[in-house]
């Protein structure tokens, strides 16, 4: 089964007539590894549910430092709410890290999709509500965790791909430096 | 006006009849500084809407230092967002800061809300909308800007209640200490 459509069945029954309006109004794209698909400024008009592969969402300093904001693996959503939402210039890029295979939803089909099957407002009510819960969780961590916790945290939300994240990324992701990094695991190797 | 009537007519336009269901749904409520309305580990069972005064959220990390998350003031809203959704224990404190009248919409009258007036699914899409991009900035924000960008940013957000806030709590907010934030205010009098 397709796994856009598994992945709303997760939270709405569509119809088999609903489920057709859904692959006519999203479109399966393939993109190689460091293909940008959103730059900082621009204003974030598709978001993007990985089927194969990895991208990442990053933000830069005015120091041009880049800071990891997020991963997408298979069946995760990925896009810069703050723009798609508000549809104003974001602060993020978005760029594939393993060559992948990404089902595009632009966000006017989103709109005809809201306004064809109604139930889809109920989905994306729950994903966006994952999104915050996801980032309230990130916040309070970063605010109140050690480094070491939060590396912890993250090996268990990204487990599946963790072989494949270059370890400056994951140190940027986490908020350390590459070097604080490469201690850091040094020493929980040891204990 | 009715200011929760008023704050829902940004987004979707009710009938009367749909008016009167949500006030008969929601109910005002008075609470003085200090009032704990929600503690870490509770489920999250409603959600606040200031009429009046100041509500805070906070964590506690294993030290039990408090970390402000956030302010909320008049037209504003506020809950634990993550336990609220998955009504799971939440990690957040919320606090009145200043005595308070406030309307509390419980859960199950949401729910009920829904299905008796399912416009309100796009309100609170928005809603949820809203706060997902206010979270996504503060994270960004947290991981790019210096405390002094970070302050400028706080000052404007909560212009209207700023001179109700005890300092610590706007350092907390920030991300640095006591020390550090009155040490940089002095530097910012300078300039």
């Amino acid at each position: 089964m397709n796994l856009l459509l598994k992945n709303i069945a997760k939270h709405v029954t569509l119809t088999e007539q609903e489920e057709e309006r859904v692959l006519l109004l999203t479109e399966l794209q393939t993109f190689k590894a460091k293909t940008i698909l959103l730059k900082e400024g621009d204003i974030c008009t598709q978001s993007y549910f990985v089927i194969k592969g990895i991208l990442r969402s990053y933000t830069r300093d005015e120091n041009a430092v880049e800071h990891v904001v997020n991963f997408a693996c298979a069946e995760w959503w990925m896009a810069d709410m703050y723009s798609y939402l508000s549809q104003r210039p974001g602060q993020l890029f978005i760029e594939v890290n393993e060559d992948a295979e990404v089902i595009v939803l632009t966000r006017e089909n989103q709109e005809k999709l809201y306004s064809e099957v109604p139930k889809l407002e109920r989905f994306f009510r729950i994903l966006i509500e994952n999104s915050l819960i996801a980032n309230q969780r990130r916040l309070i961590n970063n605010l109140t965790f050690t480094a070491e916790a939060r590396y912890d945290l993250f090996t268990k939300k990204f487990h599946s791909i963790l072989p494949y994240l270059p370890q400056k990324q994951i140190a940027s992701y986490i908020g350390v430096t590459p070097e604080f990094f490469s201690r850091m695991k040094a020493r929980l190797l040891k204990k």
